[in-house]
């Protein structure tokens, strides 16, 4: 499971956790504007903006988990297992592979209005990647430093919902997430008063009482909750190093420790965590064991090039 | 597992749950003011105050649940098992059988300041009341229509607790549930404002969204809580019919319906729930499967009688 | 705001909490089998199945709330403002305005399968009974001693619902409400086990801990939940008497209290509880601030007449 | 307001945050061996076990937040406003002013079982610093690898308690918070099945959804619960990378993101967390902008000097 946020300090930050019992040997990758990307159904992509982010690379193609293109547009693709429905290719739709769908929106759309048209063409297709990468089933979170939308394809269609909050992790459907903040409106990051029975003498005894009944668990539904409140009430002063260590506070709530979420295949944990500056192309991230922030500039690099430039998690 | 609360509407009003697998063959009992008691240790009360409440007639001794005496004072007895700690009788104290506790207080003392003198007095006994009836772990909640204690008798000795809220349930101690209050503090009868993110629309989708946070099961310290609640906010007419009508409205709130606690023997339910007028004397309950509200008038027993006056439950 | 539910024991029973500020004149009424219905679209249906239920008696049309027909099928109306939406009529379906549906089913169909032939064929118009009277925006639960569904209308379309927890109560839509079950699934009638860290000595210190979570708070969606785990775990006797006295405890853990929910026009409350034994047409009752449950008998009325029979409540 | 915690795995470990709107100035200090801590009242202490931790330093005299001493045991302070009480100096007992408590402790005492053999005989008192350092009300977690206890000196004297869970925050008492993990007893590091109402198809719609019901804000008594279920359950491997970044995750769970706790002074924020190896005496900590995790090693000075060795928190 995962959550990923867009958070609005002087830059515009996009990022995710993602967490998963194993890591799949994912590795920074920068694709060159050159780098051609082979379509299944819609051809080659010769050139195209450049792009950075978390990717597992196969066979030659960048399989992003989460990225940025050159102009500020962010995506991040999230579990959404039993809600996903992807449908065969079909020739009334442009049809792009659901591994294609990142690069595709990166590779052309400079915001999210550019996205959304684009989303109306396509048909987000069941094609694996190969016989041993079954299709994965996600939902995206698609955002600009002006606009964050939710894209998700089911068996009722595909929806493009604004999301106001900035937030989305998985399970159930985004409406339904977001719906659930309403039960939460009364929290606060004021110390509450007494509204229980005013002729009682209650005392606030503690700091941040204002936010008791914010759900603290690792479910889905309550990550979306917690991110949303935390992010939603953080405040951080508008420069690079504030505002990063900011972010990775925001989705450290929703952080996942060895143990206490146990699977069937073992722990799930936070393998990365990442935090993009989508307006300076700079991605920084932490691994579940690393003691420290890393980053990777794409501006440092030659984005004119055609070859995939890639870094290691360390 | 029981709750017990006053309530002060025209008159003060005052009651409990009692919640079991089974009944105990309880009666409605009337004990006028000249049926002798004979205690253990202090030996033979030969007048004292009459007194109606919910007894268990064993031997021609009323062991009273819960009863009010003539002067409009009231005490009933609620499971406190794991903490109630009763000693041996001792030559420095004046000696009272837990079980002839209630009548003993309400025998001799008119008000709430009364019993307060007489308590600092007495040691409660851990003597049973017979072989096969062993002792009672009880904790008392104290009202007249003034002031509202709480007597909890543990290991660490005798506590006298003013009670502002006017409830009683069992574990645990008195202290620990009041002082869990704090943490509803925020909650409201009245619709929530959205101060979780101002930013965000969030919808007042119901009415009686103040009270989310609210806990519903039927646990001790969550009947505490709710039973607190609804108390604190309860409104009526100043008439007896809206005042008993919404006596027992609180205690339903706090009311357990068969088969949502289980237990070893069988499953908890409310027995019968009980609301004495104070003032008047009148002793209003309703059993689990009644179809109605039942009464006995002390008032219209002839109180200087030296027989005790039963009434079956219906 | 309301809760419906329907519960089987030897018999079904069926019924619902009506809650609101005030009383709206409403009275048991039975319509006989060939009281006249002039519906407004689709002309007047002469005889059909006679019916019990709740309505507020308009212009010699009974308005139900809830009503049962003599072949034990059931419906009840619940608020659903904000998401109710009803067209007006049209050429191309059998149009039935929104007042008329409860005794254009109950009229002609005997069961929930024949209930739901119709359902497919009728649009509710959004057409107002009287200048003075607007279009209720409302839900419905509909039940016979077989199924249960839910039928709601919103702006997304008809929808039909298998209803398989036997419970409505208002926002959001039904299937968010019973996808919050979900969360509760770990609830349970029996005492916990300590899973939280079986290292530490925790200590089951009241009966009903097993039910810690159950919110108890009157919005919607906890009333839901809470009639839910209630119904669900609900355990009687076979016999009228602990029916009736257990289908009234279920619905008591959702009556809304007088003070507990504040509105901008008073408190709301639970004007009256219903409780139908659907099989044997007995329409059971009981008022805020009555002492008792009345009934109404439907088979000791004559079914073959052509006038209302109404009771009014006491 | 703050967080401290135990934890065993190959080593022992232990830590705290530290919450507050703003930093003391404080610095990681290694007293050595032979400094001479001037006490107020038992007079000069010239050598001792060397001790590391964070300090304030003010006129030559380390006021330690948190510190281990050479030989494995641990103390941290945590704030208890409201409840801590400390007496004036008396004749019967051994006074040791408040601020002297860590350094009076760790400079003669090897283990847990050394120390509660010195808190028999100490009377903390409540001398101040200086005129501008007024007392501060704190309670203590005292650990080594084989045990645990917290001190609370309040109203009602001097309590020495076990501390089986490694957990320590602020109010309430030590009892209450540890009381208040039996409400949490049925969560789960596994998914939850449905006990519910096992005729319901229930869904497990995401990983973690059995720590559901977990708190997730920021007030002491729901940062304990989190705390304890998170260091509970939590799972590394044997070595010191993945020891220490376990042992910041699960400081992680309650730490404090600027925004979210807002205080009259501005927000509340985790201004460092700390993880010391207590076996090999290395001092990890980070801040809060800081992007990686520092650490000193008092085995690397020279512990026989008589200055302080002062690093600041960079």
């Amino acid at each position: 499971m995962c959550t990923a946020i867009g958070l609005k300090t002087h830059d515009f930050y996009f990022g995710r956790t993602l967490d998963n019992e194993f890591s799949f040997g994912e590795e920074i990758t920068v694709t060159p504007r050159n780098f051609p990307f082979r379509f299944r159904f819609t051809g080659e992509m010769k050139s195209h903006y450049a792009i950075i982010g978390m990717a597992y690379n196969k066979d030659g193609f960048p399989l992003y988990f989460d990225a940025i293109n050159e102009k500020g547009l962010c995506i991040a693709g999230l579990n959404f297992v039993g809600n996903a429905y992807y449908k065969n290719c079909t020739h009334e739709a442009l049809n792009i592979a659901q591994f294609e769908f990142i690069p595709y929106i990166l590779g052309r759309c400079a915001t999210v209005s550019e996205a959304e048209i684009e989303l109306k063409k396509i048909n987000i297709t069941n094609t694996p990647f190969s016989a041993e990468l079954p299709v994965a089933q996600l939902h995206w979170l698609i955002a600009d430093k002006e606009n964050c939308i939710t894209l998700e394809v089911t068996k009722k269609g595909t929806n493009i919902y604004d999301n106001p909050v900035g937030v989305l992790t998985n399970n159930p459907t985004f409406p339904e997430q977001i719906g659930r903040l309403n039960d939460y409106m009364h929290l606060s990051n004021k110390p509450p008063n007494n509204t229980f029975a005013p002729s009682l003498e209650l005392e606030v005894y503690s700091k941040g009482m204002g936010g008791m009944g914010l759900p603290g668990d690792l479910s889905s539904q309550s990550r979306f909750v917690r991110a949303a409140f935390t992010r939603c009430n953080s405040v951080c002063e508008n420069h690079e190093i504030s505002s990063v260590s900011q972010f990775f506070k925001v989705l450290g709530t929703v952080e996942q420790t060895r143990g206490v979420n146990k699977t069937e295949d073992g722990y799930e944990i936070t393998i990365y965590t990442s935090c993009c500056n989508a307006q300076k192309g700079i991605y920084y991230y932490k691994t579940y064991d690393g003691f420290s922030i890393k980053s990777v500039d794409m501006n440092k690099e030659n984005l004119d090039g055609c070859e995939l430039i890639k870094y290691p998690v360390k």
